[in-house]
């Protein structure tokens, strides 16, 4: 049985509590959050008691910590999470500052526990068979990679004022899955962003539509797009062409109805957003975890995965604001 | 709270428990079942206790039973469910005779008590979708329905012995989804059955391949194909052809990954068997029965479906046999 | 080069003229049509003379003819032109009368001369495909064919007046396609018809909606759908099952142009009607013949092809109106 | 009834006589080509005298000229004809040199004779079908474009020393679609090439695969990516994303059979290359040709089409040299 104290009681805390609930053998002892009406209720709900951060990490029969609550806290609670010795689930990114990440990494590697990033596409069971299929040999060697991923509408502004801005919020996952599918690390980076979806977005400071190209040592190309707004739903969807063949993976949809009329034939728009879609991805990022734990495995992403994702919207930041390409060893203080 | 007694432990039984434990609001008081490893196994799981049938009919506390337990207990049950005045969602076929059919049906009814039987296609997301849409009017009046149903391997041989049949076993569930569909009963049948798949099946007395069509009393028309051995998995798609238009569910995949390389482009085979395909609908359905128990709400399901699809399975088993197109009536004894 | 005579200017004879003049190594010598302005502008057009059917057949120089007149025409013509020692291209049906088809056929045999009849779904790329992958073997034995066959909209009533009605006009196609996929004679029909499109068609003494069932000795099953109207355009799907696996052939599409929008994903309607989705198979059916006869070849659909459509056309009158399963061994006199 | 000189009686060449000869009111007079064999051939075939440049477009009678001929010919043969009155069909590219295409330019504008560049696939019906689709207000504004093109194989290497490189010879085509659709002229490009495929390529001086970003002034965005190989036939991909949806083209296939069996559900690779993928696209480029000469209106791609190509062609080739975002003035010599 492993005993979990969880941070954050808010949308996505409550999937990981369900999920772990679903799960077997786990338990939730503790749920923390500032906003105490929700921590009491998922605390109901799972049988836990509602704790502060102190109590819950002093309890030394809590063996890992559930990291869902914002942003801002992530790295703070990591760091004595890592000084209590729990193994640490992470909601993605650990921060948004570089330094801060760093500091987090050195803490845990010093504490020698533990640390999964949630980078929950990992684990879809398109891009992980995408990813399997690659590492079978089905394509031969990787030699581009496209990857579109494009949110069904804008976030409320007020969120995306503390969000980082897009590279760090939202594109952060595809870096991953950029690494995650490229078999090689990136080594620079060029990136353009306008602000085509909505003008609040650029007077807020930030943009709502990007194209990324990205380059390894080897030659190997990444691209990326992201849009604010897919009127459709959500998109998700990756090519990865290599010497051999070319694998995709498409949208998934509520159902395989299709309506044939005087119109057109007609096929259900993808599902929605990220809960629906990434529903099966959740589940199996958790599972993953507590089997690394239990099992005393490598984590399958860890810490350093979640520094060298925000490195890459790091240097896009970078490229798209100086308006040229960008060594990633710029940001990460390697050679140039 | 609705508690459940629960006959039968096995495979679809465990499904069962394990939906409703996940669905809140229910408990499981009791499991039943001469196979007591099973029945302890199951019980300790949910917390229930084992006990025999006696004991959880007479038990007031019991709102609703579950019948899981092998076909030839199902009408038994049913009835003795019924007498204890208990809401019943029991496994199709109740049994495979028409005329304990109708005794069990005679009993719900004298009883007043709600009963469900368990076609779990019409809560499949796909097949429901085609019914609401139809239902909303999307393709006009129904005019042609093909079902194409096909398992991925044969059974056992012992049994098929004991499966009452090709159209009795495995067609009888699209013998269901065509009333579901067509919006008007059938009113005459045809046969044909084959035995292609494996001679010994023809030794066991039965066929593996079947393509009926029946019609309605306005000129429906609707087109059922079975094969036991489907050898790329559960082929399970529907098409309607109404005055506006057409709808078709399709198969459902592991994966949306496509290979492309120097062959072919190839997609996923369709899931595996009934228990991925309608994962969902196992969910979806045992819910319903809980919500028309708790609402008081007609059954979305009933008895006389049940019966129903039974009556176009003798009536496609006697065209088979006697090689003449049957009228329902003939088998319900109305008028010819 | 091979020397046409061509009899019929309308729609379908301007279509296979076309189509002999881009082929190369043909010319058409003569043009006979009643209609002698249709005649006079096809002759113009291919540098052909308007003659009539006697000066046509009389002329050693022409080695073959096209028969794309009226269908009451075609037994009468292909007669003549057997009797001149011409090849025969005749479009199918080569009657509505059994008898008359094999008057035809006799007087065919006795001359000796080559006879091709127009089946152009045989040399359509996706049945064709079909075709020689089951002969490579890529499904194993065949076992069960499904026919989907479904036309945009009614024709005139006039013209269904004297089309001898939907089994022998419209489903004649069908039932070649079933032999040519099958690899064995259908022994056995069932069929149902129904008027669902338009009441005019029963006041006229047709059917507009059909589902058959037939079954070979060796009890390969096949089933056949047909509608006089399908809003969404030609439908023309075919699926073959066999013990390795299934072959699918779909419907073609204007372009692969899809739209994703707030409401659905929305692809092209199939091509309208026959005159676009079998274009490329009339230039392969032309092809074939005039290769079959340059090389004193076989001809890939004969005479005999042609008969046996028919027969399966009246097994299934027979079956829709004496509400009886039809032995083909009824039709052809043979031994039932 | 146009008259035409052709210039090149190669593959190309052979293809545009052919189109020219099925259309019908036009008629080739002279062919030219310094292989007299091939010149020989392809006039007798359709009834044209083989003469010299100067002979053919001393000919009054000549309206038109196809330019086929090798590319390194182009320009002088469009600069003669301009200065002789002809209407000008040249292929892409007018030259590699971007002072030669403005010296022809120039020319053509003198002598005001009506100059098509041929860049066939905005004749292709799925690319055609997305543009008329986007003018027709389907997805509202256009934010991004997509564009995946890649080559079933290498060409000959002493093609690709001749070629002008992958961005000149084979990008072009995509800088001219991304201007099709984009609707708005890019500003800016950033290109990364890398030579993945053979590295005899990058031997020979050039790259094999590469991925592109532009921007327009607006902030439009596009996306081209190229490989040289693609195991599979020939990819070409189109998506564009706008306000209010995401339109798609895909590959064509020669059938659209489908085979289940129990490793996977198997489709047709797409057409090889692009005689196959845009022979329809040839055809309707002639057409149209041949239309806005006879009907007097403007061509549909101009000569300023075929510069523009080659203008991003050439910010690409710096962008890849400079590794750095080149501005289109930078090119055209306009204000950066």
């Amino acid at each position: 049985m492993l005993t979990f104290a969880q941070f954050g009681a808010g949308r996505i805390g409550q999937i990981h509590a369900a999920n772990l609930a679903a799960s077997g053998g786990t338990a939730i002892r503790y749920v923390v959050d500032v906003n105490t009406d929700a921590a009491k209720a998922l605390a109901k709900r799972h049988g836990a008691k509602v704790v502060d951060v102190k109590t819950a990490l002093a309890d030394k029969g809590v063996d890992a910590v559930i990291i869902a609550s914002s942003t801002v806290t992530h790295a703070d609670l990591a760091i004595a999470s890592a000084k209590a010795g729990k193994a640490i689930f992470c909601e993605k990114p650990i921060d948004l500052s570089l330094k801060r990440v760093d500091a987090c990494l050195a803490a845990v590697k010093k504490a020698g526990v533990p640390m999964f990033v949630g980078f929950n596409r990992r684990f879809d069971p398109n891009f992980k068979a995408l990813q399997s299929r690659i590492a079978k040999g089905d394509i031969g060697a990787v030699e581009q990679v496209i990857i579109s991923s494009r949110d069904p509408g804008l976030p409320p502004l007020s969120y995306l004022k503390v969000s980082g801005g897009q590279f760090r919020d939202m594109t952060i996952h595809d870096f991953d899955m950029a690494r995650f599918l490229l078999g090689e690390e990136p080594a620079e980076v060029f990136a353009y962003g306008s602000c085509l979806v909505d003008k609040a977005v650029a007077k807020a400071g930030d943009i709502d539509s990007t194209m990324i190209v990205m380059r390894t040592a080897s030659g190997k190309l990444c691209h990326i797009n992201n849009s604010r707004r897919a009127s459709y739903g959500y998109d998700q969807r990756i090519e990865v062409h290599g010497a051999k063949g070319r694998l995709m993976a498409g949208n998934m949809t509520p159902t395989t109805v299709e309506l044939a009329n005087g119109d057109a034939v007609s096929a259900d728009k993808p599902l929605y957003f990220f809960l629906e879609r990434y529903a099966e991805a959740y589940k199996a990022e958790l599972a993953a975890f507590v089997e690394a734990v239990t099992k005393k495995r490598k984590m399958p992403v860890g810490a350093e995965d979640g520094r060298m994702a925000l490195v890459l919207a790091e240097a896009s930041l970078r490229s798209h604001k100086q308006k040229r390409p960008v060594k990633v060893a710029e940001i990460t203080g390697g050679a140039k």
